[in-house]
Parts: structure tokens; C-alpha cells; sequence
């Protein structure tokens, strides 16, 4: 009876298994707190990497900062009920919820368990205060970590000290702006293909990522941009230097290639999971440092990366050293219990096993041998099976002989009799079966013994190893900006302080890819205009928005208003400057021809007709609400995105508040695009209805070109309010009787002249 | 070796096997044939089923035509070029287009060959000229079945002679207005679950279809309803007998419950592919037309049907007769090869062979005892396998004597040798072996040849079959709409020539099924008043809608606007209008409390958004083309259904055309119903601005209760354009800025204001 204990439970957040995890996508597992109204901690960590960080942000952010972490698991301190409360219940996630025992989340246990995991008397050293609110969330966290992996020694060797998120690092962009700009999935169908995620991390025929490492740094980049310049440069330096060299960018790729999940294969080995084939991986990852090393030396823009990698080296290389001596390189069994995972002279006492094994095999050819010269039959075979261990079988005819002959054969014992032989045992074979199956065995247990060895070893190393996959994963995300920017002519954004927005040639990273040619890049510019903007191609210098940056002065308009046909491009034009903005902020080159980005505090866009119903509020509820949120948390330091407000409702109650909107956003100051059916919106420009504000805003429209009685869009952005809309040619086109056609146009010179007089007053 | 030769191509259009077709589905293969730039004419008919339909149509409605006839294949006069004609290739269809030899779709040999399929020496009996041009498009038809089929007398026994769909008998419903209101499919997915068919087919626990052929009647009553108020309402006469009769109902299912799919099992007895169950499954089927008799006579509303059956009776019982008697009810085997299909006692030949096996048996067992006494050999055995035929088994010690006793044996001949055992064959067993072998084929040879007969004993009888399989599938079909009727309380729409349509308490029928009875009830009145709208619930008095009907004249507005906050139920209402119309079309009952429904030439319908691109379009230019054809060709007598007309442009050149629209439809003088954001449209029905045009508009708006702060809708229209719409109020609640709020109802106020003055004079 094999002894049946529970050794862990398997919840969503606390996989650590390799086949139920995709290595290309996070599995954490997290926590919220409220503390009272106002604000909430979240903690959350990852058992198959080790990862733990913490946060505090306001109560109606923890919506926003979970979907951005994106749990597989979210726990909750339960109410006296037992039903999650409403706020928890309320938060837009996918993930189950699981409610804990209050007293797991309170402050002075949660301080105690989290000393004893990190055997610490205070948490100073991994910089938190021991009253940090958000240590309640990470207590009850831990304990429940704890209590389904239910280890011995009550302590998660791999998790990694608590970090606490720093929120003011990163640039905000809100669950809605990364939905609408496709960052981690397309809006169509919920999977990663076609979002920039996806393009970045696949790379084509060369380039993405190397590691599994760097495809979920990748994600964790994009999705937290950084707010700060000089960190931001940092990363932009590496991917000059991979732009510059593509030696260099081979030979890390190179480097990294051998290097595996390396957190994930620590992971498994501290809950005591790792397989034969994860030491090794591990083995043949340290080993891959010395290569990194050699490629990071003398490299002055990696100089950091390089100096990191140095302290660490000796004890990777000690430790590839010991494993890879210790390993087989192949033939590696994909279980401990199938034996022949260390080399043989590795240990001398596994060879002795070893070799009785193999040495009996000739043992067993000779008695046979002996025994068909002593009794005479040919046939006699000596074998071996599960059930009965080693045997001697005889034809029914010729074990009568045996058993007729009782002198000779009194020392054989039948064991078995099957329809036409039987089988017997013999004192001899006895003892060698005796001695060959604990030689068997104990070669299993004396690898396993020896696998716990070298398990514990690296589990040493725990933090050399983290701090190694660290910067393999860092390296490896910058590889892959490098040559995507390499090979798709992206270009370095100038970052400036000034809040202005100015790319000239700019492509959507995605459309760019899959239309090839065919794509029209397009200018943008906002706010603040750049001395910079100077590498202007024939094609940019006919484009009216860049003949505009020469005669107008320092500052130009913050906000745009586009008009113009459905299909001309529009909504491809804002998701680009947006997509644009966002990878300035991440430290990759841009798909430009030149471009700079004045920092953004928070990209917000507002894009794309969600018809279906979310929770059963109306469209045009959906759409206000991210308005509203968007109208509320906008600086001048911002970068907004908006496509057709005010669509849902009437004419008159969306004109006006788009035009409320549009106003308010002027008057914020922040850089926003904003495109839109209301050509009513355009006369804001117009100092005569815009007043002061109008000089804060522009106009841009779709060219449109008209062929042949067909309309041609150009999809290129050109200065100034549209002259028309093509809307009435459409329907003429479309074959729209002509009677009809006319009637419509006679309404609209008459609506239009009405109209001049409608523009509102400027606001005060 | 087996004789091999193609026996029939197998394509998407022509096929018959059980195993690949969904008996739910039709599953036609048609060919066009253009006469110049005007007409067409198409030819369509059923390998499964036998039938064979021609129509001749303007060159611009063959996609319309084409898309509700949904064929599986498209044959096409080939072009020297061997491509697909333009006009051909941009057919909006799913399905493979073939082109075929131009000489088959020739007057001359398509006449040729129709007379040769139908033995005739003119087609005048079918009630064809020599010279119908939709001839040609049956030759080429044809030609392709007998080519691909390749029955040696150049006949399809099966096909029913070509019948000219009679368009001006039907109602015509274009493909985009099928697709929007969702009759065969959702619009969400190109899936039949939660369609109307759908809805109507399955029935839930009582009700639906009953059998196949009734199943696939009710998708082409849906697509084709009738235009002949006569013909429908002789359809209602029934429906209302069953409502009327439960018991009548439920005998009726009783009947139609053991009749199978005859005319798929024609189709495959006419091309030599019946299996045995088709054979018992057709003798069932006929045997139930006594009892469907039984279940009709005396019953007056369905006399025409129960003349139609007693003619067919005599026929019908005597083929039911002969296959019940020849044929077992139970255990029948899945092929003619396996034998077993005819009873006992039925043929004697066949009973012969029969008792020739049975009885070998016997003799098989005495051959054995007495070979026993012979040899002395208790263990010998007589056996069969399918190699070595028959054989006397010995095991190999006893085989010895028979080898040993040459004179006994003399005849023993070895046949076989096994491990421990040897088998023989005497001249005894051979004998026995040739007879009983023999009866065994004999027999199945005789089953075929008496399958064959009785096979072309129903082939003579094809024609009354298929008549049968019509009236038991038009009854079905009534079975159906009467259950439906009496379950869920729908009432008999009462037909008129006036072109007007007054409903009260309708119901829309797939919504409300599914939403039960949060679904709010609502009435219609458009065009001329019914006098008969006299039933009124508690309920339908409070509607504003109805109380109007008492005060007004006999003819009331034709169009009514509809204004109103998304979500209110706005286009739930109006495709309610349309799917009663539509059902009020087939004979159906409506779910309603009562309604009055002028007879319709075509419904039209253009409602939700394509978001998505067709070809190309952009979604304001799909709209326009469905909006063109509507003004095109609505007419006095037409149904037309409108929603959210111009979204897709800018604000005045999108009224300017909702406006000229609408105008223009009420000019028409159509029943529509018109459901807009552009509540300026409202106007339209004030006299001082739509002149004389007012009297024919009417307002319409959807009652919303503002409550705590929040909105109510209650899915209720009533009269009266909507004093307000709630986009700024919706916005306020969604949590826009209140300065932001503030200002967009003051802009509402200024350009309400200068609004006044907006609206455009009325048109000459």
C-alpha cells in the first residue's frame, strides 16, 4: 500500500506544471485589500517564476491595475457571508475569485509570515516599512501559497522577496486604451495573433524574441511603458548599438539561444517538481553566461548588462560546470525513476550499481548455458518477468524429467505452471535476483539521491539564477527591438520634456507589416513642434501637415479634430500616433521616418464601436463612461485618442457633447486626437467661434479624390477642415434614385446655410 | 480482379447519399443562363429529391434569386477563356461555380434532351413553350446530372419534370431583408440556431416538424411566402382547425409520424443506391397515408388535401402492401450483400436456398457424430472459415491414426496444418460444401433480383410518391404553424387588399420565446385602419398607439419615424413588424393579439451594421446600395423597414439624405417604418413643414422612465415624437465632468434654438 498524502493543491493561480502553462504568457496570482474607500493594495505573485510585487493605488484604479496583471487566480479577505463583496464581485476580470480568512490578511500576521518565509527579523532590507498597507495583501497571498503547496519547512524557496510596483516609473495606459490599440489581443477575436504583442514577439524570418524569458518580458514592457527619460534612453542606447552592429545583434542571439526558462525550471526545482531534463536545461542555460559574457564585453553600450553579468558569472559557470560533469548531454530520461540521468565515473558508488547490472546479463547467458548442458534440454530458457521475478522454463514434456529425476533436482522449487511449460526457481538464481534487483534499485535511489544533491545546490544559487534570467530576459526584448528596428526602418523617437508629438512618416507597427507597400505612412503633429524635425523625405515635404511645421511657430495646436469619409483611414491614423507614442515609451525605435515623442504621463483612446453589450449597458453608455474617465484623468502631459464621440445618441445631444468634450480637452491642453463625423466641431478653429481656444486647435482631413465618378481614398492626413463630405456622392454612386439624390442636396445647401448661424458661442 | 469503371461523379450539387446530407437542408444545384443585358433565367433542381424548378428574372435580381434558392453548385456557360463571366464570378454566393460546354445550354439540344429525359414529344404538357428561354438553362442542367450520374439508359427516372416558379405568386423577400431579420440565420453567426426557421422548426416540447420533408418545406414557405391572399388564407383554414382541434392536432402527428424521407429515398432508389432500409423505410411511409387518410377525412378545412390522398390511396396501399408483406419489420440488414431483407414464406426459391443453409446445420452436426464413432476420436470437430471452407479438425497425435490407416482414410485428403493439429477434407463435406455455399449466394443473388423488382415496382410509382411526400409535407408544415399557434397564443392575422397593417400586442416571435414574459408587447398601425382592430386588452387601451386607432380615420399615416435612446428597443420593434408581415404571408398565425395585415408585393428591410467590410465597402456604401434598391423599388403595396439611415456620414449630408429618404418613401406611399437618431426628421409630420406630406408621417417614439438617477426603458412605443433624448443625461450618469455636462446642454440649448429655423421647407 503506497502511503497517499495530499502534497499540494492545484489552483489556477498556482500551476507550476511546464504542460499546463504556456511559457509566453504570465500566470499570476493575486490579491486585493481595500482600505477603506479611497485606496486598495494588490499583491501578486507568480509560483511558476517566482515573482512578487506589490502596489497601492486608489480604489478605482484596481480595475485597470489588475487587468493590466491580468491574474489567473484573484483572493479576497472573505466576507461573514461567504459571498464576495460587491466591489470585488464588480471588477472586470475573467479570473475565479477565491475568498481567504480575514485574519490571513491582517497587518501584524501578514508582517510575521512574510518574515518567516524570507527568514528576516524585518522587511527594511527588501525595502518596506513594516506597516506598508500593501504587506496585508501580500500576507494573505503568501498563505495561500503556502497552504497549496503545503512544503515541509513552510517556506517557498523560489519566491522572490516582495517588490513593491513602482506606478509613478510607468507610463498609464488604461485596460480600454490597451484593448482598443490591440496591444496584447485583437478587438475581434480574444487571441494574440495580429496584436502588436504578437507581430513584436514573433518577428518574422529574423528577429522576436529568443527566450521564453523575453516573450513575457516583452508583454510586461508594452504594457508598462516607462514615464521616465533617462531610463527610457537607457534601453534606446542597446537597440542603437544592435541597429549599428549586427554582428553584435547575431552573436547575442546566439548567446541567448541556449538559454531556457530558466525561472520557471527554478521554480519547479524548489517545490521539488524538476525533472531530470530541467537540470540539465538548467545546467546548459548557466553555461550559456560565459558566451553572454564574451558577447557583452567591451561593449559600452551594455556596459550595465555586461557588469551585472560579470558578478554573477563564476558561480554560473561553477555551476554549469557541476551539472554538466555530473549529466548525461542526451538520452536524458524523462523521469528520476527510469534512471541513467548521471554520467557514468560521476559516482563511484552508482557505477558499482551499475555494473553488477550489466554484469549480470553475462551471469544469466552462462547459467543458462550450464543448465541446458546439465539437464539435457535445448530448450531451456532462464527469464524474467515483473510478477515473478527470474525464472527457469522447461516444456511441460521435459519438466516431468525434473520432477522425475528428485536427487539432481531437489533444489529446484516450481514457481508457475503455464498450459504447455512450467517454470522453476533455483537457490543460485535466488540470490542473484536478490542481489540484481537491489542493485537496481539502488542505483535509482543513489540518482535520485545525487539529483537532490544537485537540486539543492542550485537552489542555493536561487538568486544568481533569477538575477541572470533577469537580464537574459532584458537583453533578449531589446535583441528584438533592435532588429525589428533594423530590418523594418524604425527609427529612434527624440524624447523632450516639451508635451509635443511630432512624427513624420509615421506607419501603424501592425498594418505596416501586413499591407507592406501598399501602407501610406502619414505625418503627425501636436503640441509643442521640435527643432529636430528636420530629415524630411520628397514624399513628407508634399504633405501639407509638414509644410505647416516650418512656417508656424514653437507651440502648435495640442488637439487636431480629423473629418472626413468612413474607410479613408482615420481610425488607422489615430491607433498609429497612439501605438507610436506608446513603443517611444518602451525604449523601442519606431516604424517613422522620424519622430519626437514629448513624454506622456497617460496614452487614453477612446476608439472603435464596441456593439456588443458589455454587462447590459449600452454602447453609448460604454463609450461615455470611457469619456468620462478619460475627461477626468487627462494632463496637459496626456496623449488622447478619440473616434466619433457622441455616435450612439441623437444628433443634437452628441454634437453637443462632442463639442463639450472637444473643448474641455482643449482647454486641458493635452495632446489629443480627435476624429469625427460633426463637421459642426471644426469652426472650433475659427477664432470667431473658438475664441482663445481655437489657436489650440486643428484641423486635418482625409484626402479624397474623386475618379471616374468613384471616390479614391488616398489614406493620406492633409491639413485643414474638409472641404465636404462624400456622403451624398456615395449614395449617388450607389445608385441612390436621382430624384432622392438631388432632394438631399437641396436640404443640405439649405440646412448648410441655416447652419452657418448655429456655430454656438465660445465657451467662457 | 474485379471490373472497376467510373459509375457517377460525385460534386457538391449531386449528391444523394444518405451520409452526406443534412436532411434538414435542400440542397439544389442550379445554372444561369443570361439573355443579353436584361434577363436570365436560372434552372435549379434537387438530385435528392427530385425536383426541378425553372424562373426567368431581370439580369440584376439573379443574386437576389440565386441567394434564397442557396444552391450547393453554380453551372455556368463557359467562356472560351475557360474563367468565370463577370457577372458569374461576382454572384454573391458560397458555392463552387462549374462552367460547362456552350453547346448544352443551347435551345435546340436543350429541347432535345428534356424530351428525351421525359420521353415526351413535346414539353407543352408541362406547360412549356419549346421557345421558354429558361430552357436553356434546364438543358445545361440536365446534361450535367446525366453526365455525372451515368446511368446507362441517359434517364433520371427520379427527376420530376422542370415546374416554372411562379414569382408573382410569391412575396418577394430580398436576400439582405432575409439576412437582417434573421429568418434562416443569425446575423452574429452563419448559423441556423436562433433563426426563425430554427425557432419554428424545433418547436420545443410540442410542436416543430415532424418529418424532414416537412422540415425543409417550411425553410421555402419562410423565403417564398405567398402573395395570393386566397391561397394563404386557405392555409389558415387549416392552421385554424388544428388550433381549434387538439385532437385533431395530435392525430395528425400521429399519421405524419411514420413517414420518412420519401423523396430522398425516390432519389436514391431512381439512381440504383437504395439500401435495404430505405426499401422498409418507404413501405412504412406509404403504409401511414391510410391512417393520414383516416386523420383527414371529414374534416372540411382540410379537403382539398384529403382528395389529393384518397386518389393517391389505392396506389399508395397496395406498394405498402408489398413491401410489408416481402419485407421484415425488424433486423434488416445494413446491406442486400448480408441477406436477411425478405420474410420467410415470401418467395419460394428464396425459402429453398434458406432452408438448404438452415438445415445444413443439422446435417452438420450428424456428418460430426458419426465421423466421431467412426475415428473413435472424441475431440474431432467439423468446422468452417472463410479460406479454407469446411474442414474436419484432428489434433496432431489423432491425425496420425487416420494417416496410419490408409484403407479407412483413403479419402481423407489434407487440407490444412496447424500447431497441434491438422484439418481435412472428405468428398463428403466437398459436396456438402458446394450445395450449401451455393444456397448462400443463391439466396443473396435472390434477394437482389426480388430488391431489384421491388425497387421498379415503386420506381413505376414515383409520381404518386412524390405527390404523397408533398401533401404529407405542406401538412406538416400547417402542423406546425397550428401547434405553434395554439401553444404560444398567436392569433390569425386578417388579410386585406388595402394596404395597411394594424397590429396589437405583437410579439417578436424568436425574443419572445426566449425572453417569456419580460418580453413587452406592442402594437402597429400603419397605412389604412382595419375595422376589425376591435379586440383590444386592458393592457393594449393604455398604448397611446391604439387609442388613436379609435379616433382617426380609416387611413392613417404610412410611415412612421421613430425616435428614441439606443436600447430602448427600437429595432426589436420594427423587425417584430416585419416577421409578423412576413408570417402573416405564409398562412402562419402571428404572435399577436390581434392583426390586420394588407397584403405585401415585397417586404424590405435594412437594419443593424455591417461593420464589417464586403468586398471592400465600406459600410456607408452598403447601406446606400440597400437603401438605393429600396427606393427603388418599394412600391404602394410594399413593407419597408429602416433603421439608423445615414449613420456612416457626416451630420448634415446624413440627415440630408434620412431626410430626402424619407420624403421620398412617404411619397411612395409604403408602409415603413423609419427608426432614426436625426430626431430633426420628427418635423416631417408637422404640416407646417412636410405640407401635405405631414398627414401620411406619423411620430413614434419609445417610452423612458428616468428613476433614482438612472433610466428605465420599458421597451414601449408610443405616439408623439420624443420630447427628448437622453445622450446627455446618459452621459451625466456615465460620470462626465460636470463643467463638461454643463456646457453640452447649454450647446444643446443654443443650437436648439437656432435649430428653430432649421428645418428645411417641405418639397415641391
Amino acid at each position: 500500500v503506497v502511503k497517499r498524502d495530499v502534497t499540494r493543491v492545484v489552483t489556477p493561480g498556482t500551476l507550476t506544471d511546464e504542460s499546463l502553462l504556456n511559457d509566453e504568457q504570465v500566470n499570476p496570482c493575486a490579491s486585493v485589500v481595500f482600505h477603506g474607500d479611497d485606496t486598495a493594495s494588490i499583491a501578486w505573485a507568480e509560483l511558476s517564476t517566482g515573482a512578487f510585487q506589490l502596489v497601492t493605488v486608489a480604489a478605482a484604479e484596481v480595475g485597470d491595475e489588475l487587468a493590466r496583471i491580468n491574474p489567473s487566480e484573484l483572493l479576497y479577505c472573505e466576507t461573514a457571508d461567504g459571498a464576495a463583496p460587491p466591489r470585488i464581485a464588480e471588477l472586470p476580470l475573467d479570473c475565479p475569485r477565491t475568498g481567504r480568512p480575514g485574519w490571513q490578511f491582517r497587518m501584524g500576521e501578514a508582517v510575521d509570515a512574510l518574515r518567516k518565509q524570507y527568514r528576516v527579523a524585518t522587511l527594511g532590507g527588501f525595502g518596506l516599512q513594516d506597516d506598508d498597507p500593501a504587506l496585508a495583501a501580500a500576507g494573505g497571498l503568501l498563505a495561500y501559497l503556502l497552504e497549496t503547496q503545503r512544503n515541509d519547512d513552510g517556506v517557498l524557496a523560489h519566491l522572490r522577496p516582495p517588490k513593491t510596483f513602482a506606478r509613478t516609473q510607468h507610463l498609464i495606459v488604461d485596460q480600454a486604451s490597451l484593448a482598443s490599440l490591440e496591444v496584447e489581443q485583437t478587438l475581434r477575436a480574444t487571441d494574440t495573433d495580429g496584436s502588436l504583442l504578437a507581430v513584436l514577439r514573433r518577428g518574422g524570418s529574423s528577429g522576436g524574441c529568443v527566450t521564453a524569458m523575453g516573450k513575457r518580458r516583452l508583454r510586461d514592457w508594452l504594457c508598462y511603458p516607462l514615464a521616465d527619460r533617462a531610463a527610457i534612453e537607457d534601453r534606446q542606447r542597446v537597440v542603437q548599438a544592435l541597429v549599428d552592429d549586427s554582428r553584435f545583434a547575431d552573436e547575442l542571439a546566439g548567446a541567448l539561444d541556449g538559454v531556457h526558462d530558466v525561472p520557471r525550471i527554478i521554480a519547479r526545482l524548489a517545490v521539488g517538481r524538476a525533472l531530470p531534463r530541467d537540470l540539465v536545461a538548467l545546467g546548459k542555460s548557466a553555461g550559456q553566461a560565459e558566451a553572454l559574457e564574451n558577447v557583452l564585453a567591451e561593449r559600452p553600450s551594455v556596459a550595465p548588462y555586461h557588469q551585472r553579468l560579470a558578478e554573477l558569472l563564476s558561480v554560473l559557470v561553477d555551476l554549469a560546470d557541476r551539472i554538466q560533469s555530473a549529466c548525461k548531454d542526451e538520452g536524458i530520461p524523462a523521469h528520476l525513476r527510469d534512471g541513467g540521468l548521471f554520467r557514468d565515473g560521476h559516482d563511484k558508488q552508482l557505477d558499482e550499481y551499475r555494473t553488477l547490472q550489466r554484469d549480470s546479463n553475462v551471469w544469466l547467458a552462462n547459467y543458462q548455458k550450464d543448465l541446458i548442458e546439465e539437464t539435457g534440454v535445448s530448450s531451456l530458457k532462464v527469464g524474467y518477468n515483473k510478477v515473478f521475478g527470474y525464472y527457469i522454463e522447461l516444456s511441460a514434456i521435459n519438466s516431468q524429467k525434473i520432477k522425475d529425476d528428485d536427487q539432481r533436482f531437489a533444489l529446484w522449487t516450481r514457481k508457475q505452471t503455464l498450459k504447455n511449460a512450467e517454470r522453476f526457481i533455483t537457490p543460485q538464481l535466488k540470490e542473484f535476483e536478490g542481489k540484481v534487483l537491489s542493485a537496481e534499485g539502488r542505483a535509482i535511489a543513489r540518482e535520485q539521491h545525487l539529483f537532490a544533491e544537485l537540486c539543492g545546490v542550485c537552489e542555493k544559487q536561487i538568486d544568481t539564477l533569477h538575477a541572470f534570467a533577469d537580464t537574459a530576459a532584458d537583453l533578449d526584448v531589446l535583441l528584438c527591438f533592435g532588429r525589428r528596428a533594423a530590418r523594418h526602418r524604425y527609427v529612434k523617437p527624440t524624447l523632450t520634456d516639451e508635451p509635443g508629438l511630432n512624427v513624420v512618416g509615421g506607419r501603424h507597427p501592425v498594418l505596416d507589416e501586413l499591407l507592406g507597400d501598399r501602407y501610406v505612412p502619414n505625418d503627425v503633429s501636436l503640441g509643442v513642434m521640435s527643432d529636430e524635425l528636420t530629415v524630411m523625405s520628397e514624399e513628407s515635404k508634399d504633405s501639407s501637415l509638414v509644410t505647416r511645421h516650418s512656417s508656424l511657430p514653437q507651440s502648435g495646436p495640442s488637439l487636431a479634430l480629423i473629418t472626413g469619409p468612413n474607410m479613408a483611414g482615420k481610425s488607422t491614423y489615430i491607433r498609429m500616433t497612439a501605438l507610436i507614442a506608446l513603443l517611444a515609451h518602451t525604449g523601442s525605435f519606431v516604424p517613422a521616418k522620424s519622430a519626437t515623442v514629448g513624454l506622456c504621463d497617460r496614452i487614453f483612446t477612446r476608439v472603435g464601436a464596441h456593439d456588443e453589450l458589455h454587462a447590459g449597458r449600452s454602447t453609448f453608455m460604454v463609450e461615455m463612461t470611457e469619456t468620462a474617465n478619460i475627461c477626468h484623468h487627462a494632463t496637459d502631459r496626456s496623449l488622447v485618442i478619440l473616434d466619433e464621440i457622441g455616435r450612439g445618441t441623437s444628433t443634437l445631444d452628441g454634437l453637443s457633447l462632442a463639442w463639450a468634450i472637444a473643448e474641455h480637452l482643449a482647454d486641458v491642453g493635452c495632446r489629443c486626437l480627435f476624429a469625427t463625423h460633426y463637421h459642426e466641431l471644426t469652426t472650433l478653429a475659427d477664432p470667431a467661434v473658438g475664441g482663445e481656444r481655437a489657436a489650440r486647435i486643428a484641423n486635418l482631413n482625409v484626402s479624397v479624390r474623386e475618379w471616374n465618378d468613384e471616390i479614391v481614398f488616398l489614406h493620406r492626413i492633409v491639413a485643414g477642415a474638409t472641404d465636404r463630405s462624400y456622403g451624398i456622392h456615395v449614395a449617388k454612386i450607389a445608385g441612390l434614385p436621382d430624384g432622392v439624390v438631388d432632394r438631399a442636396h437641396q436640404l443640405l445647401g439649405e440646412l448648410a446655410v441655416n447652419h452657418e448661424g448655429m456655430a454656438p458661442k465660445a465657451a467662457p
